[in-house]
Protein backbone atom coordinates (compact mmCIF):
# COMPACT_ATOMS: atom_id res chain seq x y z
CA UNK A 1 0.00 0.00 0.00
CA UNK A 2 2.63 2.28 0.46
CA UNK A 3 4.27 1.59 -2.27
CA UNK A 4 0.71 2.36 -4.42
CA UNK A 5 -0.04 5.53 -2.57
CA UNK A 6 4.08 6.63 -3.27
CA UNK A 7 3.55 5.58 -7.12
CA UNK A 8 -0.07 7.41 -7.41
CA UNK A 9 0.89 11.07 -8.03
CA UNK A 10 3.32 9.51 -10.44
CA UNK A 11 1.38 7.03 -12.23
CA UNK A 12 -1.49 10.11 -12.23
CA UNK A 13 0.87 12.19 -14.02
CA UNK A 14 1.67 10.05 -16.59
CA UNK A 15 -1.92 9.04 -17.66
CA UNK A 16 -2.63 12.88 -17.91
CA UNK A 17 0.45 13.27 -20.05
CA UNK A 18 -0.90 10.65 -22.50
CA UNK A 19 -3.64 12.21 -22.65
CA UNK A 20 -2.66 15.23 -23.08
CA UNK A 21 -0.27 14.07 -25.97
CA UNK A 22 -3.33 12.18 -27.83
CA UNK A 23 -5.19 15.68 -27.78
CA UNK A 24 -2.88 17.79 -28.60
CA UNK A 25 -2.12 15.27 -31.74
CA UNK A 26 -5.70 15.06 -32.50
CA UNK A 27 -6.10 19.05 -32.58
CA UNK A 28 -2.72 19.37 -35.28
CA UNK A 29 -4.23 16.90 -37.62
CA UNK A 30 -7.02 18.99 -37.34
CA UNK A 31 -4.75 22.35 -37.72
CA UNK A 32 -3.47 20.70 -40.64
CA UNK A 33 -6.46 19.81 -42.52
CA UNK A 34 -7.65 22.80 -41.80
CA UNK A 35 -4.45 24.67 -43.13
CA UNK A 36 -5.14 22.03 -46.38
CA UNK A 37 -8.61 23.31 -46.90
CA UNK A 38 -7.75 26.97 -46.45
CA UNK A 39 -4.76 26.62 -48.93
CA UNK A 40 -7.47 25.14 -51.27
CA UNK A 41 -9.83 28.43 -50.53
CA UNK A 42 -6.92 30.86 -50.85
CA UNK A 43 -5.86 29.52 -53.73
CA UNK A 44 -5.10 31.46 -56.58
CA UNK A 45 -8.50 32.16 -58.48
CA UNK A 46 -7.37 32.52 -61.95
CA UNK A 47 -5.67 29.48 -61.94
CA UNK A 48 -7.83 26.28 -63.49
CA UNK A 49 -7.83 24.03 -60.38
CA UNK A 50 -7.79 21.32 -63.26
CA UNK A 51 -4.22 23.02 -64.24
CA UNK A 52 -3.06 23.17 -60.58
CA UNK A 53 -3.44 19.74 -60.00
CA UNK A 54 -1.16 17.13 -61.34
CA UNK A 55 0.57 19.50 -63.79
CA UNK A 56 3.68 17.86 -63.78
CA UNK A 57 3.94 13.94 -63.01
CA UNK A 58 4.11 13.30 -59.01
CA UNK A 59 7.61 11.94 -58.81
CA UNK A 60 6.64 9.23 -56.42
CA UNK A 61 3.78 7.96 -58.89
CA UNK A 62 6.06 7.91 -61.85
CA UNK A 63 8.68 5.53 -60.15
CA UNK A 64 12.50 6.88 -60.33
CA UNK A 65 14.22 3.40 -62.01
CA UNK A 66 11.60 3.74 -64.71
CA UNK A 67 13.32 4.81 -67.73
CA UNK A 68 12.04 5.90 -71.52
CA UNK A 69 11.78 3.49 -73.96
CA UNK A 70 13.52 5.09 -76.41
CA UNK A 71 16.68 4.81 -78.36
CA UNK A 72 19.54 5.69 -76.35
CA UNK A 73 21.66 5.63 -79.41
CA UNK A 74 22.29 9.43 -80.49
CA UNK A 75 19.71 10.35 -83.27
CA UNK A 76 21.90 11.23 -86.21
CA UNK A 77 22.41 14.63 -86.59
CA UNK A 78 21.80 15.93 -90.55
CA UNK A 79 23.40 19.20 -92.16
CA UNK A 80 20.68 22.60 -91.65
CA UNK A 81 20.28 24.99 -94.54
CA UNK A 82 17.52 26.61 -94.31
CA UNK A 83 15.94 28.84 -96.80
CA UNK A 84 18.14 32.36 -96.91
CA UNK A 85 16.20 35.75 -98.22
CA UNK A 86 18.23 39.08 -98.42
CA UNK A 87 18.49 41.62 -96.28
CA UNK A 88 15.66 44.21 -97.94
CA UNK A 89 13.20 40.83 -98.16
CA UNK A 90 13.67 40.02 -94.69
CA UNK A 91 12.71 43.17 -93.32
CA UNK A 92 9.85 43.15 -95.85
CA UNK A 93 8.61 39.83 -94.42
CA UNK A 94 9.04 40.69 -90.79
CA UNK A 95 6.80 44.02 -91.49
CA UNK A 96 4.77 41.36 -93.18
CA UNK A 97 3.95 39.32 -90.34
CA UNK A 98 3.90 41.99 -87.68
CA UNK A 99 1.18 43.80 -89.84
CA UNK A 100 -1.40 40.37 -89.97
CA UNK A 101 -0.76 39.93 -86.67
CA UNK A 102 -1.84 43.00 -85.36
CA UNK A 103 -5.02 42.91 -86.93
CA UNK A 104 -5.41 40.35 -85.06
CA UNK A 105 -8.52 41.13 -82.38
CA UNK A 106 -10.12 38.27 -79.66
CA UNK A 107 -13.39 38.02 -81.24
CA UNK A 108 -16.35 36.97 -79.11
CA UNK A 109 -18.96 37.47 -81.23
CA UNK A 110 -18.75 34.59 -84.41
CA UNK A 111 -20.49 33.64 -87.13
CA UNK A 112 -21.81 30.38 -88.12
CA UNK A 113 -20.80 29.82 -91.60
CA UNK A 114 -18.67 27.15 -92.50
CA UNK A 115 -15.44 26.96 -92.78
CA UNK A 116 -13.36 24.61 -94.85
CA UNK A 117 -12.26 21.75 -92.95
CA UNK A 118 -8.61 21.86 -94.97
CA UNK A 119 -7.99 25.31 -93.43
CA UNK A 120 -8.41 23.68 -89.49
CA UNK A 121 -6.25 21.03 -90.48
CA UNK A 122 -3.76 23.37 -91.60
CA UNK A 123 -3.69 25.02 -88.49
CA UNK A 124 -3.47 22.50 -86.32
CA UNK A 125 -0.53 21.41 -88.43
CA UNK A 126 0.90 24.55 -88.32
CA UNK A 127 0.88 24.50 -84.47
CA UNK A 128 2.15 20.38 -84.37
CA UNK A 129 5.77 22.28 -85.46
CA UNK A 130 6.24 23.69 -82.04
CA UNK A 131 9.11 23.18 -80.33
CA UNK A 132 9.18 21.04 -76.95
CA UNK A 133 10.88 20.00 -74.40
CA UNK A 134 12.89 17.37 -75.59
CA UNK A 135 11.21 17.35 -78.59
CA UNK A 136 8.06 14.81 -76.29
CA UNK A 137 5.33 16.89 -78.42
CA UNK A 138 3.05 17.11 -75.71
CA UNK A 139 -0.27 18.27 -77.21
CA UNK A 140 -3.77 17.03 -78.07
CA UNK A 141 -5.60 19.17 -80.52
CA UNK A 142 -9.56 18.04 -80.48
CA UNK A 143 -11.59 19.65 -83.29
CA UNK A 144 -15.23 20.06 -82.49
CA UNK A 145 -17.68 20.34 -85.61
CA UNK A 146 -20.40 18.74 -83.90
CA UNK A 147 -23.09 21.18 -83.01
CA UNK A 148 -24.52 18.48 -80.29
CA UNK A 149 -21.29 18.28 -79.04
CA UNK A 150 -20.87 22.02 -79.03
CA UNK A 151 -23.60 22.15 -77.40
CA UNK A 152 -22.93 20.12 -74.27
CA UNK A 153 -19.35 21.89 -74.21
CA UNK A 154 -21.38 25.03 -74.14
CA UNK A 155 -23.39 24.36 -71.24
CA UNK A 156 -20.77 22.94 -69.42
CA UNK A 157 -18.89 25.82 -69.75
CA UNK A 158 -21.96 28.40 -68.49
CA UNK A 159 -22.50 26.11 -65.74
CA UNK A 160 -19.37 26.65 -64.42
CA UNK A 161 -18.23 30.02 -65.59
CA UNK A 162 -21.64 31.40 -64.20
CA UNK A 163 -20.39 30.01 -60.60
CA UNK A 164 -16.70 31.24 -61.49
CA UNK A 165 -18.26 34.87 -61.92
CA UNK A 166 -20.58 34.30 -58.61
CA UNK A 167 -18.46 32.64 -56.60
CA UNK A 168 -15.10 31.89 -57.25
CA UNK A 169 -13.35 35.04 -59.02
CA UNK A 170 -13.92 37.81 -56.31
CA UNK A 171 -14.54 41.15 -57.30
CA UNK A 172 -11.88 42.35 -58.33
CA UNK A 173 -10.88 40.13 -61.40
CA UNK A 174 -14.75 40.37 -62.23
CA UNK A 175 -14.28 43.97 -62.17
CA UNK A 176 -11.15 44.02 -64.67
CA UNK A 177 -13.35 41.64 -66.89
CA UNK A 178 -16.05 43.71 -67.03
CA UNK A 179 -14.10 46.52 -68.89
CA UNK A 180 -13.92 43.79 -71.55
CA UNK A 181 -17.98 42.95 -71.60
CA UNK A 182 -16.84 39.21 -70.50
CA UNK A 183 -19.11 37.18 -69.03
CA UNK A 184 -20.64 33.62 -68.74
CA UNK A 185 -22.90 33.59 -71.51
CA UNK A 186 -20.75 32.18 -74.36
CA UNK A 187 -22.75 31.84 -77.32
CA UNK A 188 -19.74 31.58 -79.36
CA UNK A 189 -19.81 28.15 -78.29
CA UNK A 190 -22.70 27.25 -80.57
CA UNK A 191 -22.35 29.36 -83.31
CA UNK A 192 -18.74 28.96 -84.21
CA UNK A 193 -18.34 26.15 -86.92
CA UNK A 194 -15.48 24.53 -85.00
CA UNK A 195 -14.09 24.68 -81.53
CA UNK A 196 -10.39 23.64 -80.96
CA UNK A 197 -9.89 22.59 -77.24
CA UNK A 198 -6.14 21.87 -76.97
CA UNK A 199 -4.44 19.53 -74.28
CA UNK A 200 -1.79 19.01 -72.39
CA UNK A 201 -0.55 15.65 -71.94
CA UNK A 202 1.42 15.90 -68.32
CA UNK A 203 3.08 12.38 -69.22
CA UNK A 204 3.26 10.49 -72.26
CA UNK A 205 2.29 6.74 -72.34
CA UNK A 206 4.94 4.14 -73.95
CA UNK A 207 3.98 1.30 -75.45
CA UNK A 208 4.76 -0.74 -72.67
CA UNK A 209 2.52 1.11 -70.57
CA UNK A 210 4.84 3.31 -68.90
CA UNK A 211 4.87 6.95 -68.13
CA UNK A 212 7.63 8.90 -69.98
CA UNK A 213 8.14 12.67 -68.56
CA UNK A 214 7.26 15.61 -70.56
CA UNK A 215 9.17 18.06 -69.34
CA UNK A 216 7.88 21.92 -69.30
CA UNK A 217 4.26 20.34 -71.38
CA UNK A 218 2.28 23.60 -69.83
CA UNK A 219 5.21 25.62 -71.37
CA UNK A 220 5.78 23.74 -74.58
CA UNK A 221 1.56 23.69 -75.33
CA UNK A 222 1.45 27.30 -74.57
CA UNK A 223 3.81 27.97 -77.20
CA UNK A 224 2.01 25.82 -79.78
CA UNK A 225 -1.31 27.90 -79.15
CA UNK A 226 0.82 31.23 -79.96
CA UNK A 227 1.65 29.74 -83.02
CA UNK A 228 -1.97 28.10 -83.64
CA UNK A 229 -3.62 31.66 -83.12
CA UNK A 230 -0.50 33.06 -85.39
CA UNK A 231 -1.80 30.54 -88.02
CA UNK A 232 -5.49 31.27 -87.54
CA UNK A 233 -5.31 34.86 -88.08
CA UNK A 234 -2.33 34.65 -90.88
CA UNK A 235 -5.68 32.30 -92.92
CA UNK A 236 -7.94 35.12 -92.23
CA UNK A 237 -9.76 33.72 -89.49
CA UNK A 238 -11.17 35.22 -85.74
CA UNK A 239 -10.94 33.48 -82.22
CA UNK A 240 -10.68 34.26 -78.74
CA UNK A 241 -8.46 32.54 -76.51
CA UNK A 242 -10.18 31.15 -73.83
CA UNK A 243 -9.08 29.20 -70.57
CA UNK A 244 -12.17 27.86 -68.98
CA UNK A 245 -11.99 27.74 -65.12
CA UNK A 246 -12.39 24.41 -63.51
CA UNK A 247 -14.02 22.93 -66.58
CA UNK A 248 -11.18 20.60 -67.75
CA UNK A 249 -12.47 17.20 -65.70
CA UNK A 250 -16.01 17.48 -67.10
CA UNK A 251 -14.82 18.54 -71.13
CA UNK A 252 -11.82 15.75 -70.68
CA UNK A 253 -15.18 13.04 -69.90
CA UNK A 254 -17.12 14.67 -72.28
CA UNK A 255 -14.60 14.56 -75.13
CA UNK A 256 -13.13 10.77 -74.13
CA UNK A 257 -9.58 12.33 -73.28
CA UNK A 258 -7.26 10.40 -71.24
CA UNK A 259 -6.35 11.10 -67.57
CA UNK A 260 -3.20 12.01 -68.83
CA UNK A 261 -4.33 15.41 -70.42
CA UNK A 262 -5.53 18.31 -69.12
CA UNK A 263 -7.16 20.82 -71.17
CA UNK A 264 -4.94 24.33 -71.39
CA UNK A 265 -7.30 25.84 -73.73
CA UNK A 266 -10.10 26.29 -75.46
CA UNK A 267 -10.55 28.12 -79.02
CA UNK A 268 -13.38 28.82 -81.25
CA UNK A 269 -12.79 29.10 -84.75
CA UNK A 270 -14.47 30.81 -87.65
CA UNK A 271 -15.61 34.41 -89.35
CA UNK A 272 -16.73 37.40 -87.30
CA UNK A 273 -20.53 38.09 -87.05
CA UNK A 274 -21.37 40.95 -89.13
CA UNK A 275 -22.17 42.54 -85.90
CA UNK A 276 -19.15 41.97 -84.03
CA UNK A 277 -17.39 44.59 -81.77
CA UNK A 278 -14.36 44.51 -80.20
CA UNK A 279 -13.16 46.79 -76.88
CA UNK A 280 -11.24 49.38 -78.04
CA UNK A 281 -8.02 48.81 -76.72
CA UNK A 282 -4.74 49.86 -77.67
CA UNK A 283 -1.52 47.54 -77.54
CA UNK A 284 2.03 48.90 -75.62
CA UNK A 285 3.94 50.44 -78.25
CA UNK A 286 7.57 48.83 -79.16
CA UNK A 287 9.45 50.59 -76.45
CA UNK A 288 7.09 49.44 -73.37
CA UNK A 289 7.46 45.72 -74.20
CA UNK A 290 11.52 46.40 -75.51
CA UNK A 291 14.80 46.60 -73.66
CA UNK A 292 17.62 46.96 -76.28
CA UNK A 293 21.37 45.84 -74.37
CA UNK B 1 -0.51 20.30 5.71
CA UNK B 2 -3.40 18.71 4.21
CA UNK B 3 -4.57 20.44 1.74
CA UNK B 4 -0.99 20.65 0.00
CA UNK B 5 -0.31 16.65 0.29
CA UNK B 6 -3.90 16.32 -1.49
CA UNK B 7 -2.87 18.48 -4.07
CA UNK B 8 0.29 17.29 -4.96
CA UNK B 9 -0.55 14.61 -7.40
CA UNK B 10 -2.50 17.07 -8.87
CA UNK B 11 -0.15 20.28 -8.96
CA UNK B 12 2.53 17.54 -10.44
CA UNK B 13 0.33 16.29 -12.91
CA UNK B 14 -0.68 19.58 -14.25
CA UNK B 15 3.46 20.72 -14.30
CA UNK B 16 3.70 17.50 -16.37
CA UNK B 17 0.91 18.27 -18.71
CA UNK B 18 2.75 21.94 -19.73
CA UNK B 19 5.98 19.81 -20.50
CA UNK B 20 4.02 17.71 -22.53
CA UNK B 21 2.12 20.31 -24.32
CA UNK B 22 5.53 22.08 -24.73
CA UNK B 23 7.36 19.47 -25.97
CA UNK B 24 4.34 18.55 -28.20
CA UNK B 25 4.67 21.58 -29.84
CA UNK B 26 8.19 21.61 -30.47
CA UNK B 27 8.31 19.09 -32.15
CA UNK B 28 5.40 19.28 -34.52
CA UNK B 29 7.17 22.60 -35.41
CA UNK B 30 10.37 21.15 -36.23
CA UNK B 31 7.87 18.73 -38.80
CA UNK B 32 6.68 21.24 -40.33
CA UNK B 33 10.22 22.76 -41.17
CA UNK B 34 11.26 19.56 -42.39
CA UNK B 35 8.12 19.21 -44.20
CA UNK B 36 9.08 22.17 -46.19
CA UNK B 37 12.53 21.26 -46.89
CA UNK B 38 11.81 18.06 -47.91
CA UNK B 39 9.29 19.52 -50.61
CA UNK B 40 11.95 21.90 -51.88
CA UNK B 41 14.64 18.95 -52.49
CA UNK B 42 11.64 16.98 -53.94
CA UNK B 43 10.66 19.91 -56.48
CA UNK B 44 10.49 18.76 -60.25
CA UNK B 45 13.57 19.02 -61.53
CA UNK B 46 12.96 20.34 -65.07
CA UNK B 47 11.48 23.66 -63.36
CA UNK B 48 13.35 26.13 -62.93
CA UNK B 49 13.32 27.31 -59.07
CA UNK B 50 12.80 30.92 -60.63
CA UNK B 51 9.52 30.08 -62.22
CA UNK B 52 8.52 27.95 -59.13
CA UNK B 53 8.74 30.35 -56.66
CA UNK B 54 6.22 33.84 -56.84
CA UNK B 55 4.72 32.68 -60.09
CA UNK B 56 2.12 34.38 -59.28
CA UNK B 57 1.46 37.60 -56.97
CA UNK B 58 1.10 35.64 -53.12
CA UNK B 59 -2.50 36.95 -52.31
CA UNK B 60 -1.40 38.29 -48.33
CA UNK B 61 1.03 40.65 -50.49
CA UNK B 62 -0.98 41.85 -52.21
CA UNK B 63 -3.44 43.08 -50.22
CA UNK B 64 -7.17 42.75 -50.16
CA UNK B 65 -8.46 45.71 -50.56
CA UNK B 66 -5.99 47.30 -53.33
CA UNK B 67 -7.95 47.89 -56.85
CA UNK B 68 -6.18 48.60 -60.05
CA UNK B 69 -5.71 52.02 -61.25
CA UNK B 70 -8.08 51.24 -64.37
CA UNK B 71 -10.48 53.82 -65.72
CA UNK B 72 -13.64 51.53 -64.22
CA UNK B 73 -16.16 52.69 -67.14
CA UNK B 74 -16.83 50.39 -69.35
CA UNK B 75 -14.34 50.69 -72.18
CA UNK B 76 -15.74 51.66 -75.73
CA UNK B 77 -16.50 48.46 -78.18
CA UNK B 78 -16.29 49.39 -81.89
CA UNK B 79 -17.14 47.58 -84.89
CA UNK B 80 -14.75 44.83 -85.79
CA UNK B 81 -14.69 44.09 -89.59
CA UNK B 82 -11.37 42.66 -90.72
CA UNK B 83 -10.10 41.23 -94.27
CA UNK B 84 -11.84 38.73 -95.49
CA UNK B 85 -10.22 35.45 -97.90
CA UNK B 86 -12.09 34.00 -100.12
CA UNK B 87 -12.34 30.06 -99.13
CA UNK B 88 -9.54 29.21 -101.98
CA UNK B 89 -7.12 31.86 -100.95
CA UNK B 90 -7.94 31.23 -97.10
CA UNK B 91 -6.84 27.30 -97.96
CA UNK B 92 -3.77 28.59 -99.54
CA UNK B 93 -2.64 30.93 -97.15
CA UNK B 94 -3.29 28.42 -94.39
CA UNK B 95 -1.03 25.66 -95.85
CA UNK B 96 1.43 28.03 -97.06
CA UNK B 97 2.15 29.07 -93.05
CA UNK B 98 2.13 25.58 -91.92
CA UNK B 99 4.79 24.84 -94.82
CA UNK B 100 6.70 27.99 -93.89
CA UNK B 101 6.87 26.72 -89.68
CA UNK B 102 7.28 23.30 -90.99
CA UNK B 103 11.02 24.27 -92.18
CA UNK B 104 11.32 25.36 -88.33
CA UNK B 105 14.04 23.66 -86.44
CA UNK B 106 15.85 24.11 -83.33
CA UNK B 107 19.59 25.37 -84.26
CA UNK B 108 22.37 25.06 -81.50
CA UNK B 109 24.65 26.35 -84.11
CA UNK B 110 24.55 30.32 -84.85
CA UNK B 111 26.55 32.17 -87.34
CA UNK B 112 28.13 35.73 -85.54
CA UNK B 113 26.99 37.35 -89.17
CA UNK B 114 25.21 40.88 -88.39
CA UNK B 115 21.46 40.91 -88.77
CA UNK B 116 19.38 43.95 -89.18
CA UNK B 117 17.84 45.41 -86.30
CA UNK B 118 14.79 45.85 -87.89
CA UNK B 119 13.85 42.79 -88.06
CA UNK B 120 14.45 42.04 -84.36
CA UNK B 121 12.20 45.29 -83.71
CA UNK B 122 9.34 43.55 -86.04
CA UNK B 123 9.36 40.55 -84.61
CA UNK B 124 9.32 41.68 -80.93
CA UNK B 125 6.15 43.37 -82.23
CA UNK B 126 4.87 41.10 -83.29
CA UNK B 127 5.32 39.20 -80.17
CA UNK B 128 3.67 41.70 -78.93
CA UNK B 129 0.44 41.11 -80.44
CA UNK B 130 -0.22 38.00 -78.55
CA UNK B 131 -3.29 38.20 -76.32
CA UNK B 132 -3.17 38.12 -72.53
CA UNK B 133 -5.29 37.34 -69.90
CA UNK B 134 -7.36 40.51 -68.87
CA UNK B 135 -4.89 42.57 -71.64
CA UNK B 136 -2.21 43.03 -69.02
CA UNK B 137 0.67 42.62 -71.59
CA UNK B 138 2.65 40.98 -69.20
CA UNK B 139 6.12 40.69 -70.74
CA UNK B 140 9.39 42.28 -71.41
CA UNK B 141 11.50 41.45 -74.13
CA UNK B 142 15.11 42.41 -73.54
CA UNK B 143 17.28 42.37 -76.54
CA UNK B 144 20.79 41.93 -76.37
CA UNK B 145 23.54 42.83 -78.52
CA UNK B 146 26.38 43.75 -76.72
CA UNK B 147 29.17 41.19 -77.02
CA UNK B 148 30.39 41.88 -73.27
CA UNK B 149 26.96 41.53 -72.31
CA UNK B 150 26.20 38.30 -74.15
CA UNK B 151 29.47 36.91 -72.76
CA UNK B 152 28.58 37.76 -69.31
CA UNK B 153 25.16 35.47 -69.77
CA UNK B 154 26.85 33.00 -71.18
CA UNK B 155 29.55 32.52 -67.92
CA UNK B 156 26.27 32.55 -65.88
CA UNK B 157 24.23 30.02 -68.04
CA UNK B 158 27.31 27.56 -68.75
CA UNK B 159 28.09 27.84 -64.93
CA UNK B 160 24.39 26.98 -63.68
CA UNK B 161 24.40 24.66 -66.28
CA UNK B 162 26.72 22.42 -65.64
CA UNK B 163 25.42 22.03 -62.08
CA UNK B 164 21.90 21.11 -63.53
CA UNK B 165 24.02 18.76 -65.88
CA UNK B 166 25.90 17.38 -63.06
CA UNK B 167 23.50 17.21 -60.31
CA UNK B 168 20.05 19.01 -60.52
CA UNK B 169 18.61 17.04 -63.57
CA UNK B 170 19.02 13.59 -63.10
CA UNK B 171 19.99 10.83 -65.10
CA UNK B 172 16.50 10.42 -66.58
CA UNK B 173 16.43 13.83 -67.89
CA UNK B 174 20.43 13.78 -68.88
CA UNK B 175 19.47 10.62 -70.77
CA UNK B 176 16.66 12.47 -72.75
CA UNK B 177 18.40 15.00 -73.56
CA UNK B 178 21.78 13.29 -74.81
CA UNK B 179 19.94 12.45 -77.59
CA UNK B 180 19.64 15.90 -78.98
CA UNK B 181 23.26 16.29 -78.19
CA UNK B 182 22.49 19.03 -75.70
CA UNK B 183 24.63 20.03 -73.05
CA UNK B 184 25.86 22.81 -70.85
CA UNK B 185 27.98 24.39 -73.38
CA UNK B 186 26.03 27.23 -75.29
CA UNK B 187 28.83 28.82 -77.78
CA UNK B 188 25.43 30.45 -79.34
CA UNK B 189 25.67 32.81 -76.45
CA UNK B 190 28.33 34.29 -77.74
CA UNK B 191 27.72 34.02 -81.25
CA UNK B 192 24.44 35.06 -82.20
CA UNK B 193 24.07 38.59 -82.89
CA UNK B 194 21.01 38.74 -81.01
CA UNK B 195 20.16 37.31 -77.70
CA UNK B 196 16.10 37.59 -76.85
CA UNK B 197 15.41 37.19 -73.03
CA UNK B 198 11.45 37.36 -72.74
CA UNK B 199 10.77 37.70 -69.14
CA UNK B 200 7.24 37.55 -67.56
CA UNK B 201 6.06 40.27 -65.28
CA UNK B 202 4.03 38.13 -62.52
CA UNK B 203 2.64 41.69 -61.70
CA UNK B 204 2.62 45.03 -63.02
CA UNK B 205 3.46 48.22 -60.64
CA UNK B 206 0.66 50.82 -61.51
CA UNK B 207 1.56 55.04 -60.80
CA UNK B 208 0.64 54.77 -57.24
CA UNK B 209 3.10 52.30 -56.34
CA UNK B 210 0.46 49.35 -55.70
CA UNK B 211 0.27 46.29 -57.96
CA UNK B 212 -1.47 44.87 -60.41
CA UNK B 213 -2.50 41.06 -61.00
CA UNK B 214 -1.22 39.82 -63.44
CA UNK B 215 -3.89 37.08 -64.62
CA UNK B 216 -2.30 33.57 -65.96
CA UNK B 217 1.05 35.67 -66.70
CA UNK B 218 3.16 32.41 -67.73
CA UNK B 219 0.44 31.19 -70.50
CA UNK B 220 0.25 34.79 -71.52
CA UNK B 221 4.10 34.98 -71.54
CA UNK B 222 4.54 31.53 -73.23
CA UNK B 223 1.67 32.34 -76.04
CA UNK B 224 3.65 35.28 -77.55
CA UNK B 225 6.37 33.46 -77.04
CA UNK B 226 4.98 31.08 -79.51
CA UNK B 227 3.92 33.76 -81.86
CA UNK B 228 7.70 35.29 -81.38
CA UNK B 229 9.13 31.67 -82.71
CA UNK B 230 6.84 32.24 -85.34
CA UNK B 231 7.73 35.78 -86.57
CA UNK B 232 11.45 34.52 -86.52
CA UNK B 233 10.86 31.90 -88.69
CA UNK B 234 8.91 33.52 -91.17
CA UNK B 235 11.59 36.31 -91.56
CA UNK B 236 14.44 33.45 -92.12
CA UNK B 237 16.15 33.47 -89.27
CA UNK B 238 16.91 30.45 -86.96
CA UNK B 239 16.73 30.39 -83.25
CA UNK B 240 16.56 27.35 -80.41
CA UNK B 241 13.56 27.15 -77.65
CA UNK B 242 15.82 27.74 -74.01
CA UNK B 243 14.96 28.01 -70.49
CA UNK B 244 17.71 28.35 -68.66
CA UNK B 245 17.53 26.47 -65.61
CA UNK B 246 17.81 27.93 -62.26
CA UNK B 247 19.86 31.20 -64.22
CA UNK B 248 16.35 33.74 -63.52
CA UNK B 249 17.84 35.63 -60.70
CA UNK B 250 21.04 35.97 -61.90
CA UNK B 251 20.09 37.12 -64.83
CA UNK B 252 17.60 39.20 -63.64
CA UNK B 253 20.57 41.53 -61.43
CA UNK B 254 22.59 41.50 -64.61
CA UNK B 255 20.07 42.76 -67.00
CA UNK B 256 18.84 45.24 -64.35
CA UNK B 257 15.05 43.87 -64.69
CA UNK B 258 12.92 44.44 -61.60
CA UNK B 259 11.92 41.96 -59.36
CA UNK B 260 8.58 42.21 -60.06
CA UNK B 261 10.01 40.11 -63.98
CA UNK B 262 10.91 36.46 -64.20
CA UNK B 263 12.87 34.87 -66.88
CA UNK B 264 11.20 32.58 -69.12
CA UNK B 265 12.86 32.28 -72.20
CA UNK B 266 16.03 32.82 -73.67
CA UNK B 267 16.39 32.59 -77.37
CA UNK B 268 19.80 33.16 -79.82
CA UNK B 269 18.78 34.77 -82.95
CA UNK B 270 20.95 34.52 -86.25
CA UNK B 271 21.23 32.69 -89.25
CA UNK B 272 22.51 29.25 -89.01
CA UNK B 273 26.30 28.58 -89.23
CA UNK B 274 27.87 27.17 -92.58
CA UNK B 275 28.25 23.59 -90.72
CA UNK B 276 24.83 24.01 -88.99
CA UNK B 277 23.56 20.29 -87.93
CA UNK B 278 19.80 18.77 -85.85
CA UNK B 279 19.43 15.89 -85.02
CA UNK B 280 17.01 13.93 -87.64
CA UNK B 281 13.80 14.21 -85.82
CA UNK B 282 10.33 13.36 -87.27
CA UNK B 283 7.09 15.31 -85.94
CA UNK B 284 4.16 13.86 -85.12
CA UNK B 285 1.61 13.36 -88.18
CA UNK B 286 -1.82 15.26 -88.24
CA UNK B 287 -3.90 12.22 -86.61
CA UNK B 288 -1.61 11.75 -83.99
CA UNK B 289 -2.20 15.09 -82.80
CA UNK B 290 -5.77 15.87 -83.70
CA UNK B 291 -8.71 14.41 -83.39
CA UNK B 292 -11.96 15.31 -85.03
CA UNK B 293 -15.90 15.37 -83.24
Amino acid sequence: MAIFSYLSPVFIAVICILIAVILQNKRNNQKEKKGKEKKKVESRPWVDEDLQDGTEVPADEEGKDEYQDIDEEDIEHIPFTPRRYDEQYMVKRSKEFYEVLNQRRSVRFISSEPVPREVIDNIVRAAGTSPSGAHTEPWTFVVVHDPEVKHKIREIIEEEEEINYRKRMGDKWVNDLKRLRTNWIKEYLDTAPYLILIFKQIYGILSSDRKKTHYYNEISVSIACGILLAAIQYAGLVTVTTTPLNCGPRLRVLLERPTNEKLLMLLPVGYPSKDATVPNLKRKPLDEIMVAI
